[in-house]
């Protein structure tokens, strides 16, 4: 039996057969963008982590978006840039105890598309190699989120021939 | 200002300044296991995504254990195995709201370790080609964790000379 112990205004907290906890969250998206060796990325506060990270750009899909308008709009809130999408891959950040599914698309063609920036973020724009930002991540000189690291994989196994 | 919401067995739920919420739980380490193209996994049923997944083995680390004492006994418990480990990379699953760093180890001399299985999880060990599993996580065919997405990424990467 599932008791709702939280309804927050990001996530909701279920209590099932008064002992497994279940996180429900809405889904996200995250875009990987190459250009020429280089990846975009975003740097930006993380409070919840106590830090700050280097992420591709994402977010949580909005009530109403499907997950391709959820990418474009975070793609131009927070790098000012549209492109078109190729859905890389999905999956479930910690499927453990969190609803959250996360897709991977690929942007490509991209082109200026000012948008509106969420006030309540820091948010600057950062385009760096592929392997010299997946070393500072993985030597610990940079936080960063799982989506990014898999991004980050996949350009570095698709460079390869992989 | 932080007020506590909600304080459980693997989670708690903190609520900064009213307004932004933080769940607060425990590290979590994945291990990496290659064999002449296959990777080890285990399937499971994931109640919070009302499913069940193909993973890398996985878990929460203890109270006083270390990231390598929590992976090798996750990788004894999940799959009667033990081996060298090196680390990898760690990324946040979701640094928007949740505390949790996971660490993906790749245990390499594998050898036999039977475990104590945890009697609450329903866990079959599969080893399955690398390119197919991605392919299947992909395409929507089975469910799986960024972490595992992750790991296959890095095997192609690496297969691929990067």
């Amino acid at each position: 039996m599932r008791r709702t112990i939280y309804a927050g205004r990001t996530i909701k907290v279920h209590l099932d057969d008064d002992r497994w906890e279940v996180v429900e969250r809405a889904d996200a998206v995250a875009v990987l963008a190459l250009d020429g060796g280089k990846v975009l990325g975003v740097r930006q506060t993380r409070p919840a982590i106590g830090g700050r990270t280097w992420e591709l750009p994402a977010g949580l899909v909005d009530r109403g978006e499907n997950l391709e308008q959820a990418a474009l709009r975070e793609l131009s809130e927070e790098a000012d840039l549209t492109g078109e999408l190729r859905r890389i891959t999905a999956g479930y950040p910690s499927p453990g105890f969190c609803t959250e599914l996360i897709t991977l698309f690929e942007a490509t063609s991209l082109s200026a598309r000012p948008g509106t920036p969420d006030t309540l973020e820091d948010v600057t724009v950062e385009w760096r190699e592929v392997d010299e930002v997946w070393t500072a991540i993985t030597e610990g000189r940079e936080l960063s989120s799982l989506t990014t690291l898999l991004g980050l994989a996949v350009a570095r196994s698709r460079r390869a021939g992989g």
